[in-house]
């Protein structure tokens, strides 16, 4: 390794202000369309990001080609960080969100596509900025994509070398045009999707505005709403619903398994081992709270409206379903408060916030393939202690797996773990009891979005100290980075030159 | 492997009821000496203990005499069921406890050295049942002691192979005089510590009874008191609590530290990674709870009179490190409440609890050495990710430690997690709220005692369901017996003839 090239980082970062400016174009048309009276301020937003952009790049225009894997990961964090950074400028510019530490959070909580708010009235904010805070999620479920298909598996970040093996695309041969290809297919897949979700919420009663925002915040597993109640609003609307559980559900799917319902290949999804576990935690899980629900809870102990549109055993089939779905995916979409269901499903919900979705699809938390491979070396550990001489692999999709991948993803858990109590440990030290502290960390960390206590589905953030809103910003990065990708730039061998 | 060797199993236990059921006397003398009125009903548990024993033993005396791994994991499973099943004898046929799971629950408490009470009146009990309480704290502590010298390292359960490089005896070669050897020398620095602590403890102040009760309950780290107010009701008495605290370290400690320390090889001591690694997290952790303690938290806003005898800072530094070691010790004496400190001192106290002890020492929980490995662990990995083909292990004690090692106890780590956060969910569904649950799972499974919310210090067991009282139990015994020693009788590859 020789010294880092510094210029290519930025290069790349005034690249990404570039398109993050560009995104910006949707906001100052809203506001002027709706005429809202703060185009001027959004445009101004866009012109710095731009100019920021076009700055950096004309100022490492002559820079040495050569990128390896150190500036891979700070292209990585630091590109958040200046998305975030510049993301935060139409908040601040129109003062919707003037202070530094609310706005950092909002656009934080945006791009990881984590989905937790500091809004006290979402309502009665102008359009432009709504569909700003719903881009914010689909432009980082965007980087996420890349960041599955081009940067975990090469860098062997937590067994992401598992994803790499299944992607389509090329002969692996050709790994450079192979990774922009696949990337691009999955994007493909990802626009196709939003802009099918939003067309079918329009159809089951949405507004035009209100179901392109959410198709936004599905898609990219973020979870932020147009609405106060979130999706509670349409509690009186189980279609929209269905319509929503159903591309959550597409959304924490690899969406490789996408591209081959796209090709009628339904063989090869069937086939796919995490896929079948990913559909069998959502079911067993999902039929566990409907019936719990149905015989043991009170929905209208909530303080959210849930009329019987169809009858009890629906209401509880939907909401289970779509709590499960929203904190499974770590979308964070909210019918229901499920903190106030019974004391087994509050804690039943706490486990399933580190679960995660599939490895390839937008959503945050440990993800199905990490634990499927897990409990499979688990029962495995038995076998070897009592035959310690035996060889015996974990065996995922017909094959065995390299010990050395087993031992990452051990490290991973461990890792994830140990950021979790940390994380805990310093938000309760900003004055929050147990529950919340201990919530509101699984919560950042794992991108879910609501948490519990006095961060429970209808509360919010904003009672946070400014500490411990710029503190969940950092564990929604670490989480949404798959830990190693941010911890890795603190940590001494990466500045050292040999 | 062929089929297990039942007789020499149901053999053994015959021989542990005969031990335990000699243990027993201590309680009928001491029922004789107070004139309790409960000598007949103790003595008759004497002799049921004693008769089944000698029954079992009897029955299998044509016996082969073949042990291999099988039988030694149900010997020591089954060995701790048996002894809780007639230690709870004295309970039963005196009423004191007369419910099942009352009594099975105290008693498993008392041999897994938890020291979780289901008791709301302690001091009407009279002393000979106190006594008997206590003794099944040090009788579950003498049976650690063999676990960590001979069963554990032997079987390669969780990494504790390391342990055994490090215990005292002949040569490696002779490894079955060795582990005689190493057990009798822990047990006799085991027995000479309990008697020099009650003896200090009664110079200090205490009385006779109180002062042996409370050295069985240090040395074994168990916990259990024979005042409502645990230690506390000695808060103004510093010197009873210094002591106790010195010995809660001892108890915490690697016992063949302290057999270097009999023989003056004062290097040995210092030269041991684990014992500097234990000293340190624990004047850390007691520093920093001593300084938020004494600037945030108000010791008198417990139930617990809190009389300031030397001053205000004595007293901060006094239940700092009291309560500090009493968590990671797993001991769960009281002297305050430390979940009404702060809420950052409550999240920090309960990441403690997975904190444990040392190898080696009576302590619970995920212990310090496993803690040490994965930590060095993790800092290798980023250095792993940047240098994906040079090897780096990780060292503890100079030596490169084995791979596999850190595999096991990376695998002890996640089952241990699951095992807690299973263990929570089931809590939850008998009707105990998040903290609570949480904290409930995370004391029996470290064997600490008390927990948070209404399972508070200042708080009992005895408001739990039966079924709840029955899991608790479970928790206990899997985490006492490092969960896969229990685990692995419920794995049909145990019970395979191959
Ligand atoms: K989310
Ligand atoms: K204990």
């Amino acid at each position: 390794m020789s010294t880092i090239n510094f210029k290519i980082v930025l290069h790349t970062l005034g690249m990404l202000l570039l398109f993050n400016g560009a995104f910006m174009i949707f906001p100052v048309v809203a506001s002027y369309y709706y005429n809202e009276s703060i185009t001027l301020e959004l445009t101004f937003s866009l012109i710095v990001t731009v100019f920021s952009g076009l700055f950096m790049m004309f100022s490492t225009r002559k820079h040495d080609k050569n990128i390896a894997q150190r500036e891979g990961y700070l292209i990585v964090t630091l590109g958040w960080l200046f998305m975030v950074l510049t993301g935060m400028l139409p908040y601040v510019f129109t003062k919707m969100i003037p202070e530094f530490s609310n706005a950092f959070f909002e656009t934080m909580s945006g791009y990881t596509t984590t989905g937790a708010s500091i809004l006290n009235d979402i309502e009665v904010m102008p359009n432009s900025i709504l569909l700003w805070r719903s881009l914010t999620h689909w432009i980082g479920g965007m980087g996420i994509i890349v960041l599955t298909v081009a940067i975990l598996p090469l860098f062997g970040i937590g067994g992401m070398q598992l994803f790499n093996a299944e992607a389509p695309g090329p002969g692996a041969d050709k790994l450079k045009p192979r990774i922009a290809d696949t990337a691009k297919r999955l994007w493909l897949i990802y626009f196709i999707y939003t802009v099918i979700e939003a067309i079918l919420l329009k159809i089951a009663g949405m507004g035009y505005f209100d179901a392109v925002n959410h198709a936004l915040s599905t898609l990219s597993t973020g979870g932020f709403s147009t609405k106060n109640d979130s999706v509670a609003f349409w509690n009186d609307s189980p279609m929209i619903q269905y319509i929503i559980i159903l591309f959550m559900f597409l959304a924490g799917t690899n969406f490789v398994m996408s591209y081959f319902a796209f090709k009628f290949d339904f063989k090869k999804i069937w086939q796919n081992e995490e896929f079948r576990w990913f559909l069998s935690f959502i079911l067993v899980f999902s039929s566990l709270t409907t019936l719990v629900i149905f015989f043991k809870a009170d929905l209208d102990l909530n303080s959210i409206p849930h009329p019987r549109v169809i009858g009890e055993f629906e209401s509880s089939i939907r909401h289970s379903f779509f709590q499960v779905l929203a904190v499974v995916t770590t979308t964070g979409f909210v019918t229901s408060d499920f903190t106030l269901w019974t004391p087994f499903l509050t804690i039943l919900f706490f486990g399933l916030f580190f679960l995660g979705g599939s490895a390839g699809s937008t959503s945050g938390g440990i993800k199905v393939v990490r634990h499927v491979i897990l409990i499979k070396n688990g029962f495995q550990e038995f076998r070897r202690v009592l035959h310690p001489n035996a060889i015996l692999p974990v065996r995922y999709k017909g094959k065995s797996v390299d010990q050395k991948i087993v031992f990452t993803i051990q490290g991973f858990f461990i890792l994830y773990a140990l950021s979790f109590i940390i994380g805990a440990v310093v938000l309760a030290s900003t004055g929050l009891d147990f529950e919340t502290a201990i919530g509101g960390a699984a919560s950042s960390l794992g991108n879910v979005g609501p948490a519990f206590g006095k961060l429970s589905p209808v509360d919010n953030f904003s009672g946070l100290t400014n500490f411990g809103k710029l503190w969940c910003s950092f564990l929604m990065l670490l989480g949404r980075l798959e830990l190693f990708t941010v911890l890795i730039i603190f940590s001494p061998y990466f500045w050292r030159n040999r």
